[in-house]
């Protein structure tokens, strides 16, 4: 069967060695070179492929998004009707994101952007020492990607939240849901943390309003979409001291504008969409098995949820 | 009974706190204002106190270090004859020196540097992931600290080898001993982490030599002992660049001074030995339990092997 992959050039021979890695006889075709349009069965696609260009294929059984996040697959048009969507829960993926957010929760749990400061002025002092159990961190989600994370945290001694759209339990979490917990759970938060995925629900979610609910001296960290935060409201609350640090991966739009005061702002640390990377090797057994799932006819791994955009 | 307490002028009264929140009987005293020197049954001090005027007290019983490490009692003059020492093993201390740890690995590891120089030139570019599973760690020291920080990055998915002077095991690590063990570990280390205590035989372990034994781009994370680097040493493998970069709590002498490099390095990540800090609430417990066994003649917890200087 065909597979067409569709992603940025610079990895593209790395995806199709990894899928031919699992399944040699697999026929997998280099966007735009898709040869005959009705032997495509299966399309694995990123985020910059254009959804209408994919329902030129007759008989297009599946589309895998190449990554955990599939709010670009949903934007209109939309993926083909009919067409089952699969996303990628892929746990070097997953491990690669708890690398992210440990790293910059350690980093402003650790004075380390006053540290950087001090060693650029040659200051020797020892700033009082943060207590582990007394930052309380909220997290953002709590599906595969914010449980992960969760975990780690926990598992160095802090103390965790975590907030959903819809009601979850989580052993040794405080959990909130809807309008009513997101403020309460901000208004606890010494660090708010993002890995919900991006919905109508969801979009703008870190604004005045949930910053303003937090304890003044707080930080943010966002790896999750762009989308998720009104990026001017962000900056006011970093101007104002009300927030003292924000860790961000993701903005709207990408790649960020040059002119975006998020590059230079002091108290930002700016990553490019580089928080998690999936790599081919470890995610193309999940992509395979779900091809020749849907050629089979039987459900899929990791099947998206139209109703609830993830 | 009466307690000497000598540490930095800052911290003084929380100590004295901290213990007679465990004990409201305890006499402390808050050095220099002794009393009678009779009535001093136990030491408590950091690393600025003259072993010399240790000698004044006819009735020391124990002396108590505030910190893992306990170098500093053994130079010359040493603590007084037939007194015992013990020092602090405490989960705040270990769990804060982990963090250390932690943040500094994941920093290299996230090609944080990187990032930064990107962020202050505006370049939006994602660089080639890193595969946690392929980043070997070289833990030297495998003791509390060393043990624990090694737990913590093997549960993130960093494979760590560990070594000690003298053969140990540990569940997951391939450990090695000896300076023939030494020189095999470090070829194999992509990043090497000193967690050691200062003794005559690990003193300048971080040497040309070591350094040499690694391969190119590699990284050296130091927050035991400034002693245990030779400074020129260090500063030569990050010039020529067969080290990446280097974190580094400990100096010597400390403070560093202003005309020291490594201020200035541009691959120098500098924290003022202050990777971990003992929390007097938290250590206290431990401090008052050894003074009461001192007094009843009991063995004492974490006693200090004066063969092994540790």
């Amino acid at each position: 069967m065909a597979v067409l992959l569709s992603t940025k050039a610079h990895t593209m021979q790395d995806w199709k060695a990894a899928l031919l890695a699992v399944d040699p006889a697999l026929d997998v075709r280099l966007f735009p070179d898709v040869g005959d349009i009705a032997e495509i069965e299966a399309a694995v696609v990123w985020t910059a492929h254009d959804m209408m260009e994919l329902r030129r294929y007759p008989n297009l059984r599946v589309i895998v998004s190449m990554g955990a996040g599939v709010d670009h697959l949903f934007r209109p048009p939309g993926p083909p009707p009919g067409v089952p969507v699969a996303r990628l829960l892929d746990m070097r993926l997953t491990q690669g994101m708890t690398e992210w957010v440990l790293l910059n929760v350690l980093r402003f749990h650790r004075q380390d952007p006053e540290y950087r400061d001090q060693q650029a002025r040659k200051v020797w002092h020892e700033l009082p020492a943060p207590e582990t159990s007394a930052r309380r961190i909220g997290m953002l989600g709590l599906g595969e990607l914010g449980a992960d994370a969760t975990r780690a945290l926990m598992a160095l001694g802090f103390p965790v939240m975590g907030w959903s759209r819809r009601p979850k339990t989580m052993a040794g979490v405080e959990t909130f849901h809807g309008q009513d917990g997101l403020m309460a759970m901000a208004a606890r938060s010494d660090m708010l943390v993002c890995l919900l995925p991006l919905t109508p629900e969801t979009r703008g979610v870190i604004d005045a309003r949930l910053l303003g609910a937090m304890k003044p001296g707080g930080y943010l960290l966002n790896s999750a979409r762009g989308g998720h935060m009104v990026g001017a409201d962000v900056l006011a609350a970093l101007d104002s001291g009300h927030l003292a640090g924000a860790a961000l991966d993701v903005f709207e739009p990408e790649p960020l504008p040059a002119d975006s005061a998020f590059w230079t702002h002091p108290k930002v640390i700016l990553t490019p969409h580089a928080a998690s990377i999936t790599i081919p090797s470890s995610a193309a057994p999940q992509v395979v098995e779900n091809i020749h799932r849907a050629r089979a006819g039987q459900a899929l791994i990791n099947l998206v949820d139209f109703s609830a955009g993830y």
